[in-house]
């Protein structure tokens, strides 16, 4: 086997808390809508409306403006709210000041010692950036989607990173909590660790479920770090 | 006049000392040659390779790959040395892990409280990473010329990083001890600081004129520092 070279983290959910940090800008952006379910409710247009871009069905669309688009639909169509650009704004803005995880700002700093330690994210680099200086996560380097213009599960996201670093795709080692995330990084020849991330959704529960493809299981950034020796 | 919220800095020469670096690994790579002469003849081919590359003449090359081609010719022609594959490896190494000048990192460190601080610079982003990890650089974000596949004087680097900021190409101010690179930012638009280095050509002396079109005219990264109020 080759030796690992790059991490490269998934953000949303593997690193940061999202749905805490977005229901709290939800509940006082939108007081009387149930935050927490329109939390969800945003979160599950994610992935459908990245894919629509992957497909041709949307034009090329950055995640902040994805993620206003989807958000306007939602309120108008279930909740018969016409929010207003302000109100739109302060909470895309949240995806970007989401908590990090209690474990993730010092396991990035102990897996620096060894490694580059980078994000590859289907968030873009503004809004990674400001998650970064807002959680201090002391990334090496910062993948957004919009260097490639290509959202995950595509394979030019990761082996676009593996191209940038000058490794090959078997000295990455993909870092998230989605199986889905794993299984592509797989396909294009990375090595994959997964992170238990049980309350990622919140009140609904996640069944956490060991892939013997996985090379690491982890039950938290920091146990990777043990793992991996840092 | 608008916030400058993004800073961006050149490196080879305004962050970094390559003529120290480099002369000290081509003396150990290269016995019995003047490395201190070799390291000029080397960078004085710099500038004229990436402009072959944005005219057409080369295709698209990193910068490591061109280094390499430059060199391997110098030693030919002008010294009648057959470099080794080995040698001329650790010789294009020397560009990732010169020395930063002694201001540098801090000041890295106290401007990334008031703004968002990057690299962007000709060197790709593998180069570019090691070289941050070598010398304790806490960039925000790492904007190497791989990223567009141009090199700096082309616009689209400048107004790339503006892009993938999400701020207007006048909230970015451009950091450079080289009038050029300062000259075609501001032909995009951008605000301009200058730095002295006068050691930068090691023995040949470098002119530091002011330009009075340059916003900023500083003796050193802390010094630029205390001018942005960090």
């Amino acid at each position: 086997m080759s030796r690992i070279k790059v991490l490269a983290f998934d953000t949303f959910g593997t690193v940061t808390d999202w749905h805490t940090g977005v229901t709290a800008v939800l509940a006082e952006t939108f007081p009387g809508v149930d935050a927490a379910q329109l939390a969800l409710a945003w979160r599950l247009r994610y992935s459908p409306a990245l894919a629509e871009v992957e497909s041709g069905e949307r034009p090329w669309a950055l995640l902040d403006d994805l993620h206003r688009t989807e958000l306007d639909a939602i309120l108008r169509d279930r909740h018969g709210i016409e929010a207003s650009a302000e109100q739109l704004d302060h909470a895309v803005h949240a995806w970007h000041v989401i908590p990090g995880w209690p474990d993730a700002a010092d396991a990035i700093r102990r897996l620096k010692t060894r490694y580059v330690v980078t994000a590859l994210s289907n968030g873009n680099v503004a809004l990674l950036t400001e998650m970064a200086k807002h959680n201090g996560f002391d990334w090496d380097f910062i993948g957004g989607a919009d260097l490639w213009r290509h959202y995950k599960p595509a394979p030019q996201v990761y082996l676009g990173l593996a191209e940038l670093m000058r490794v090959r795709p078997d000295e990455v080692l993909m870092v998230a909590t989605h199986a889905s995330d794993l299984a592509a990084a797989r396909g294009c020849g990375l090595r994959t660790a997964y992170i238990e991330r049980p309350r990622e959704w919140g009140p609904m529960a996640k069944p956490e479920q060991r892939e013997p493809l996985d090379e690491f299981h982890a039950t938290g950034m920091d146990d990777l770090a043990d793992q991996l020796g840092c």
